[in-house]
């Protein structure tokens, strides 16, 4: 009999706490286990002994965990150093103080990198304390998973918030072009999803993703030719695109100085792009950047990703009795229907790899293919329902 | 027995196709009216005689078009001359040849100033056309009438999202401000719906208002004090923030040098000030701009707003049979438990005129009060089931 402790790290998303809510369930009715720590704010509670007592949580505030958005215990972006510094001694106290015998992370990419050093690092030492890695990420970036909790969700919000915007920019006979960046610095994954609602007609005109070098010149003849022909066009570009040299567009300064723009620009790439296409193609331009609401839009959840996050939450506490070292991946069945099953993998094989988007599934560098619309769909379906207190979504606090 | 003329104008929102509904459905069945005629882009539609027919839509479109964001006939912001030009002879001429008694004009001020001079041009001329106005804008900022369809959304996605960003940022140790960026130009009613979350305790800490002058000083003096206390700071402005001399938070770009910062700024009020607060005050920042999902949020609709929309269009066509130059005004009874009745008003007493926010409302000016959560709270409650496609919701687009 041993206590667990759980941890989130790395950027919020709207499906973070199901998982941490699957962990808590599973765990309070798990007989090798007694107590369930959260740890506050990623490995940093556990450097801190910053931790709290989970199992007090009721039914009834678990059931609201699952549907709130952001990191219930807090996060953090720390790296763990790769030799066993004094940190890895701070990591052991806390854990022996505790009695910790499983420990279970829910992160990205970073997180899977302190799962794969904490559990060698427990092995070493011969500790017995086995560490298990929950996937999470918007980005969608983590190899040997066929998609990542969070993602579900923050391509809902993308898809039905790219229709709305579609809807909004048609009204005025006169022409616009509309420039919508989308959350991935490296993987397109979420921009993608900006396609989904080209099933109801309410598409943008063109996408372009960080994994296609961005060429000014040609995106410049893409607009102009689909403004000459609608006047009104709709791109959507993820906030990591570049250039064949990898300068980002959300840092044009200089090179738009060199164009002759002299434009100090900051703000991001849709808001420099809509200054190009202003001054190259003299057209109205408007810039929207999703931001934040991608992440945590609570009311805009996809069931299929809050159902999943939290049954990988209750696998993780399930497996963590007998395995270390491991990561739950889901693995989507091979059959007409969607459904998956879930995995463990080892967690080495997942740690600093990162899933890029199929160039395949990339048309003429603005477009993306049924393939992913195929991939994508069953992804966002289903809704939740909330529970609202006077028109506002109720969610729950740490206290 | 003749037809109706529909017209939407101004900016889109999330109920304005909610009155159009009603219009339609009512209109359908009103024995004294035979077509009903939508005008494409506002008046311009008139102006060009490119009219559409309405009757074939079906209960089942109509129900689509009831929860569909945007501007289903297109919008304009055009107005009329103060003298009657040849545009007036124009509009004349498309009345006479559909045979059009009756004009719903669903807008904000600009379309009940539109509303206002037709009126008075078709009794001028003793012509039998009666014109209607139909109240719809974010902005809440029609006088007489107690709030203006498609700000109970706009409000509920403002307070929703505000919470959850709060949700959001509250997840890193390391502190930040963040600021958000709320439309509303000139008045502060939907800035101030950033408030309603409080009484879930997810409301922002501080709040700044267009109707009171912005003060630089004051305003770094209140996120220092709170960034000293909690780390942790968000803030809610408004796209109109400016300062006594009424210079605008969203063009600092002279002021920020003026100031010795060396930046010329480009992008909204949020951005700027967090740049002042990030030289200033040397403090982590992250700007939002909550932009045009705020009013095209169709997945996140307050079902009141949408059904008194709809109430609003329905009373409209049956206030044409007998009047003109009238305006449909919700009052708010005197009752504990909300509810609204519709009057008609004379549109010359509204157009051109703007309801500011109350002043009393205001305090201390960063925070709203507890009259304004009991005046906005019930427009913003209750959800709408929507219809999904494959994970998106599906709204109606005009053929």
């Amino acid at each position: 009999m041993g206590n667990l402790l759980v941890a989130q790290s790395g950027g919020p998303t709207a499906a973070i706490n199901a998982s941490l809510a699957g962990v808590i369930t599973m765990a309070k009715q798990n007989i090798n286990i007694e107590i369930v720590y959260g740890s506050r704010y990623g490995i940093n509670g556990v450097l801190n002994d910053n931790l709290v007592v989970l199992n007090e949580l009721t039914d009834y505030e678990l059931s609201l965990l699952e549907k709130t958005p952001g990191a219930y215990l807090g996060s953090a972006r720390h790296l763990l150093s790769k030799v066993y510094d004094e940190e890895y001694e701070k990591i052991l106290e806390t854990v022996k103080k505790h009695n910790i015998s499983y420990i279970c992370f829910i992160g990205g990419n970073d997180s899977m990198d302190t799962v794969s050093k904490l559990s060698a690092y427990f092995e070493s030492i011969s500790y017995p304390c086995n560490v298990i890695g929950v996937p999470k990420t918007v980005d969608n970036d983590l190899v040997l998973t066929d998609h990542c909790p969070g993602f579900g969700s923050a391509g809902k919000y993308v898809a039905s918030t790219l229709s709305e915007i579609k809807l909004d920019t048609a009204v005025y006979e006169k022409g616009r072009v509309t420039i919508v960046e989308i959350m991935g610095r490296d993987a397109g994954w979420l921009t993608a999803c900006s396609k989904l609602p080209s099933i109801i007609g309410l598409g943008p005109d063109l996408i372009y993703m960080p994994e296609v070098a961005f060429d000014l010149d040609t995106f410049l003849n893409d607009v102009d030719a689909l403004y000459k022909k609608n006047k009104k066009v709709l791109v959507a570009i993820s906030e990591g695109i570049r250039d064949k040299d990898g300068n980002y567009m959300m840092a044009l300064s200089t090179a738009s100085k060199a164009d002759g723009f002299g434009h100090t620009q900051l703000g991001g790439a849709a808001a420099n792009l809509c200054e190009i296409v202003k001054e190259r193609l003299g057209y109205n331009t408007r810039a929207v950047e999703l931001s934040l609401p991608q992440r945590c839009a609570g009311h805009m959840v996809s069931k299929t990703d809050i159902d999943e996050a939290k049954r990988c939450g209750e696998f993780a506490v399930m497996s963590a009795i007998d395995n270390t070292a491991k990561f739950v991946c889901m693995i989507r069945d091979d059959s007409k229907k969607y459904s998956i099953h879930l995995e463990l993998k080892n967690i080495h094989e997942v740690a600093n790899k990162v899933k890029p988007f199929p160039k395949e599934w990339i048309i003429n560098g603005n477009d993306i293919s049924e393939e992913f619309i195929n991939y994508a769909a069953p992804l966002i379906e289903g809704e939740v329902e909330l529970e609202y207190k006077l028109g506002v979504p109720n969610y729950l606090r740490i206290k």
